[in-house]
């Protein structure tokens, strides 16, 4: 692992759930001199400054932006290319500018016609979030343990996409770097097409007339309630991914279709043994998550309350 | 609320999560002065008594069932009508026979013609479980503020519904009476359509060629994981759901890949206005199952380490 990477002044775009817990990692392993932030709303420049995951809050991208060895834009992607546009002017020769977006391709496509001479463009993502948003939702621990993908453009300087590589290994990551284009599909069936299929159930769920929505709260523990977390993510943030991203998850909705008409034409002819098979091949993948690390053994995610306990010790194992 | 019901004997058939979960619960509230316990396994027979959440294991369901003033079938949906069978000769009058299967229409059809005249048949549903299976799985608090769904078929007496709810409610449950075929609707979409789709969207996952299995375990944080717990679930009760609730899921099924065809075609045509607004109409209802106590407040389902204390805090309000 490289050395502990110190930058003067680190600029925040965005200070929602990514960019404040980003602003607490830095401050929890000393990764910044200044951190100076932007958002859109003078409600959420005040918040994160009490909070005090930035140092100063300024009104535009811009003044933010200034004089910063490494920029850091954390809003949705679909506003990813106007910040970059704003800060273009200001962006200082031999500055990282990077990004979290949950889409590679176009980062590329948007961000890339803004980077000035001189400055290392490498596009990232973070792949550890909540269903929450904005500046409250942000904590030191999100990205722990977790992985953080870079998606260098070709011509990317080995030293700059060094001293990125290293700061989120401070922020807790551990660092992948791979194809933008490989990114998106990759994540298309990790955290698109699962969030996609989330919303989805839930939305039949509300549209029935002959179950009514009391009796699928009542009910939900039996399974509907885990859609539920996805599906309360934030609006534009995945309408943002679904516009985005567009082929890739309509790759993943084609396989997962043709898959679940299969699953119907077994259920429909009564064919217990094809059922028997996918429900037991689908078993295993569970277990490595686990072992990896990546989700907690606990029954439930630990929601029981005699389990909690039994969560901590197995997660130690 | 009714007064604690006690049965001088008990007798559970099917070992496994559910039966040992009840086992505890009734050793928990003091509801029963003999449990006894009948398995297909010498295993599960063995373990079950060295737990401790049964007073005698027997060779065979009829032994169990002697003698006893309550007898709850606890194996998977496709075995219940079997074991009503084999216990119909050793019934006692005046018992209560009921179950635990997640689906009732079923039950009706494959318990109903094994119960004896003055025998009082209440099939039953408790809406609880984890994805784990066995006698090792149970545990006391598993029906704690979750709803217990009773299903009484025409001609029940009502001392005898009274005292089967009494007994739910000291068992930690919640109890709602409603008609079989409601239930099934119910459960349609509050739970066998969530597995289902859980089981195959991680399906599709390790079908892929351009995704090796290490990137989806890897970066399943990012939703994926989520489905995996439920595509983790006992093979064998799966298969038996999807096997005997065969028309409310394809209903079910049929409603669901109609919405996700507009959704996708949203997606394909950039409608920016109907992908948010999916996204909008879907995030309330997670916060009425918070409320309801049907799950916990914390992002992430608590498994922050710094969020999880945050949850407790959460659920008490
Ligand atoms: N949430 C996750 O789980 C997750 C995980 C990995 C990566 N990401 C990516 O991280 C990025 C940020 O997500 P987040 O969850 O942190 O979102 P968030 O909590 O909603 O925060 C977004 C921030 O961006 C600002 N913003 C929004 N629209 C803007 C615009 N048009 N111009 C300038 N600023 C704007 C917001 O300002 P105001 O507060 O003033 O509105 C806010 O400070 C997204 O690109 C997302 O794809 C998210
Ligand atoms: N899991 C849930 O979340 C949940 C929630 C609500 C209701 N239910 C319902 O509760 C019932 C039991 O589920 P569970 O999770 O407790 O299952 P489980 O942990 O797998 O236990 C099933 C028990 O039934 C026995 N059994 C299996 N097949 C049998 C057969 N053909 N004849 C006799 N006994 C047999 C098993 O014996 P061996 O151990 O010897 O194999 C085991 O003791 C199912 O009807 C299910 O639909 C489940």
């Amino acid at each position: 692992m490289s050395a502990k990477p110190h930058f003067e002044r680190v600029a925040l775009m965005g200070l929602g759930l990514i960019g404040g817990s980003l602003g607490h990692a830095m401050k929890r392993a000393g990764l910044a001199g200044h951190v100076s932030g932007y958002a859109r709303s003078v409600e959420t420049r005040a918040r994160a400054l009490e909070i005090g995951f930035i140092d100063s809050a300024h009104e535009t991208a811009a003044e933010a932006a200034k004089n910063a060895d490494l920029v850091v834009i954390c809003t949705p992607v679909g506003a990813l290319g106007s910040v970059a546009a704003e800060i273009e002017p200001v962006l200082k020769k031999g500055a990282i500018l990077t990004d979290v977006g949950s889409v590679k391709m176009a980062v590329v496509r948007d961000v890339g016609p803004h980077v000035p001479e001189g400055v290392h463009f490498i596009p990232g993502h973070p792949i550890a979030g909540t269903e929450e948003s904005g500046p409250d939702a942000g904590f030191a621990e999100l990205f722990d343990g977790r992985w953080c993908i870079l998606t260098p453009v070709p011509g990317t300087e080995p030293q700059a996409l060094e001293k990125l590589s290293a700061f989120w290994t401070a922020c807790g990551s551990n660092v992948d770097v791979m194809e933008p284009r490989h990114h998106d599909l990759v994540l298309a069936i990790v955290s698109h097409l699962p969030h996609i299929i989330a919303y989805n159930i839930v939305g039949t769920a509300s549209d029935l007339e002959a179950v009514t929505q009391s009796e699928v709260i009542k009910y939900s523990a039996s399974g509907f309630r885990d859609f539920t977390r996805l599906a309360a993510s934030d609006p534009t943030m995945w309408r943002d991914v679904c516009l985005n991203n567009k082929e890739p998850i309509l790759e993943m909705l084609g396989r997962f279709s043709e898959d679940l008409t299969a699953l119907q034409r077994a259920i429909r002819w009564g064919d217990g043994d094809a059922l028997f098979d996918l429900f037991t091949r689908t078993r295993a993948i569970r277990r490595s998550i686990i072992d990896a690390g990546q989700d907690i053994a606990a029954p439930n995610f630990g929601r029981n309350p005699t389990h909690a306990k039994a969560a901590d010790e197995d997660d130690v194992q």
